[in-house]
């Protein structure tokens, strides 16, 4: 398995400090996470049901003509590669790395390229992937832009894979109403915006025929059904998404702020959280969990991504910032 | 998708009947299920975690010392396929459908007996599937049958695959005990027994080096935090399930000698359901259903698949019977 952030276990014990002392920053998980109704006993009981409204609210809420609910955005990003011949595949370098992965293991060969894909990487490729906004640097590519590469590709069989898993505080930069041509998929999830990651419930947005043809290979009752009746609650609730979202854009500012003040200067982030390339990521991972304050480390480039805190660990947080900043200068 | 039990909804809009309404005997999900216990919201948000003590304990549980988690048994039967080149697979016609499915789907050549496989099946066989006991006939297979046929198989890189997604009530009757050698594969489930269907989770018994090559197949957090929590508790619960077990046996003598007082002499069963072999099987699911009773209807042989009633149910079913049968004779 790929490392990720919110592996807190394996922190608790490298650290000796007991899991539920962790301030976890690990992941760009909403630490304030859509709340859970009341869920009758029949969810847990039943085999879930398809016809339950959730596509609808989630056609809906993403302003997409079709698309499939999977278990996580994983499982539709670890689908895809099994719908096309061994092919030729690029994606940047720094980037969500489970799309190399999956793509790799189903025998396609990858190619690597430094933020933007040059005429070259675009003319030599047939599935083009990327995060929009990208994570860990938070680089967000344009609508204008994205629908220039995909044209370049579809014209000869080829795909754009937008994986928009933190794009849910900025819908107007989505590719999800573009969707339903051929060769442009759009991977979205319930776990960052909604902090619902342990739900499991992702779409996949596409054009119809492939749909079906995924939803055939992935089966049936992939999604539980609990999952299921808070997913289709969450997509539904416009009173709780829009104030979210500019709680959260605030949130990231003031975490942009905070890490600016010590020092560690963000090269790029979303409204879930903030990345800082520095050339003593390690020592700061290190000094920050001797702490109990986790952070996800990159080594290349050396790098620390830093989710945002619940609303009562600032001040720890500062706190932890200030002897770990202290540490690396002393 | 292949038609299965819990169909509810398209028979609420075939016949209608609010869905609230029905007596839904068209699965073999145990009617009580283990009680859903208070849900820490953590298990909402984060990344599902992998070293919270399922494995041990579902380990302790089957006694098998070695399985994985899976998404159901669902997720267990179609990633097997994936794991060999195109073979010669063997499975009882009457049989739980969605494993010739997967196989068929996968480019394997499927073939059919009736019941047992033959000394010549047996010869021509790469993977030989089977449910025990099966669904929907009830029929179950001897542990000593099973493991001759495994040798034979195992002898030339051949596979036994048995699915014991109704063995919780007979447990002195599974393979699960004997797995960890190659070419054996035990499917189990959390979706009957402990009537948890919404969860999906089961697990696939079997080799170590061959399911850590499935794990790898599956990715990453296929099972739901929420899910996780409660699968445990249901497995290490001994005090729910040794009286459960008694009581299904129980209830399960009651249903078959309720269906035989009308003239239905269920031809095999579960302690989950009873399955009755009869002519007139389309007409009576028809007059149940128009009564709100949904059964499991099988065209070939022509038979209904009848699962347990919720205690406070027994009275209604014996009344929809009561007319049912009368309108076939009548």
């Amino acid at each position: 398995m790929l490392e990720h952030g919110g592996n807190l276990q394996q922190a608790a014990t490298q650290y000796g400090i007991p899991l539920a002392d962790w301030l976890d920053l690990s992941t760009g998980i909403n630490p304030q996470n859509y709340p859970i109704p009341p869920l009758p006993p029949a969810l847990f009981q039943r085999l879930p049901t398809i016809n339950d409204g959730l596509h609808a609210a989630a056609q809906n809420y993403y302003g997409a003509p079709h698309l499939l609910a999977c278990a996580g955005s994983q499982a539709a990003l670890q689908v895809l590669p099994a719908l096309r011949k061994a092919c030729r595949v690029a994606m940047p370098r720094t980037m969500y790395q489970e799309h190399a992965h999956a793509w790799q293991r189903a025998g396609h060969t990858m190619h690597f390229f430094d933020q933007q894909p040059d005429a070259d990487t675009l003319h030599n490729t047939d599935v083009l992937l990327l995060c929009n906004p990208n994570n860990p640097t938070g680089q967000l590519y344009p609508v204008a832009t994205l629908l220039s590469w995909h044209a370049q590709l579809a014209a000869r069989g080829g795909w754009l894979v937008v994986d928009e898993a933190f794009m849910d505080t900025t819908p107007q930069r989505s590719l999800a109403s573009h969707t339903g041509q051929p060769g442009l998929w759009v991977l979205r999830s319930l776990g960052k915006f909604f902090g619902l990651a342990g739900l499991r419930v992702g779409f996949l947005l596409g054009e119809q025929t492939a749909l079906a043809a995924v939803e055939s290979l992935l089966g049936p009752w992939t999604i539980t059904g609990p999952s299921r009746h808070i997913a289709q609650l969450a997509l539904e609730d416009t009173g709780w998404q829009q104030p979210m979202r500019e709680h959260l854009s605030a949130q990231s500012r003031q975490l942009l702020q905070l890490l600016s003040r010590y020092g560690l200067n963000p090269t790029g982030g979303t409204d879930l959280f903030q990345y800082v390339e520095h050339p003593a990521s390690r020592q700061l991972q290190n000094a920050l969990a001797k702490q109990g304050v986790w952070t996800r480390y990159f080594e290349s480039p050396l790098a620390l991504r830093f989710g945002l805190p619940p609303l009562t660990e600032w001040a720890r947080l500062e706190q932890a910032l200030i002897k770990a900043t202290a540490d690396l200068n002393g």
